[in-house]
């Protein structure tokens, strides 16, 4: 059932990192992502994958993580991701990959789901490191980096009402609570 | 299995207009939306339905599709969407919505996908008539307008090189085609 994966498919920070992600699995992600629609059929995004503790220990240092926890600096080792996928723009095909990449990411997070595994869609990375981790050679622009890996964290999701606080943050157990809006407040035909 | 759902999810526009898609339907399509990751958890998307004769022509009308098909303007009576999912940002929450709606588009699609519908992303509408058609007095923008229905249309995939054209397009029996590139030109570990 989809909707059991979109449920599981939360953004996960804390991982066992000791449980790897395959090549072969990650190389399947970008396979789904590479069928994710595409504006204009341009297909202008290019991934990297990574599972190895040399190459993975090069990008965590690019990161940073859940700018809400202030007081929290990101996974410690043995809690980091297992494996990345970056996603990159080809400048050489277009400058304008219109969100696209959101819509490859997705099925990239499911699919990821779907094997017992998660991620988190990171935005704030140093991107001058990412290209030279990657190749500094092509004309690529860094778009995302998908932090991938078997979750080792509980997620709750609870309702709020429209001008509530949406800032996710831990409770005492570090259980992580992550606000959603309701479902007839997003429908604008149920508030017209 | 996931990827068939993905393989599936191509970008239909010609449908079986009498196979309706209930509400019910359509809001749980809005609920899978309202589970997709939002950047910062600002959650700022809203979303309007139609599944009604009266509502889905005036949508009809403000549409663009396909823009490579020169020679089509665009599905005939009997072959039109019977429902549409309109995506907005609300601009009282955000301005920015990080390209939030394709993480959520791609799940609405999905989940269409799963119920043996079928659906297209258009971009290309008109911004005045559909807030007019939805409601004039909230500060909110149109995205994008998601068409859906029960595809009545054969689509092939076939791959191609890296310098190949991307354009769809039809054959002679009106089946579409649409270039995708190939797993081991979008990985960039493989093209280092």
């Amino acid at each position: 059932m989809l909707k059991d994966l979109v449920r599981k498919n939360r953004s996960y920070r804390r991982f066992y990192q000791d449980v790897k992600i395959s090549e072969s699995d990650l190389i399947e992600f970008v396979d789904l992502a590479r069928l994710a629609p595409s504006a204009k059929n341009n297909q202008p995004l290019k991934y990297f994958i990574s599972n190895t503790n040399e190459t993975n220990s090069k990008i965590f240092e690019t990161l940073a993580w859940a700018g809400y926890l202030t007081d929290w600096n990101g996974p410690i080792e043995g809690e980091k991701p297992s494996a990345y996928i970056i996603v990159f723009l080809d400048k050489n095909i277009t400058d304008n990959n219109y969100c696209d990449h959101n819509l490859a990411v997705q099925n990239i997070l499911l699919g990821a789901v779907e094997k017992e595994f998660g991620g988190c869609i990171i935005a704030a990375f140093n991107r001058k490191k990412i290209i030279e981790i990657v190749n500094p050679n092509k004309n690529i622009e860094p778009l995302l980096v998908l932090a991938l890996g078997k979750p080792k964290e509980e997620i709750n999701l609870y309702e709020i009402n429209p001008d509530d606080d949406i800032k996710y943050w831990r409770n005492s157990e570090q259980i992580h609570q992550v606000p959603k809006r309701k479902l007839n407040d997003i429908l604008i035909n149920k508030n017209n």
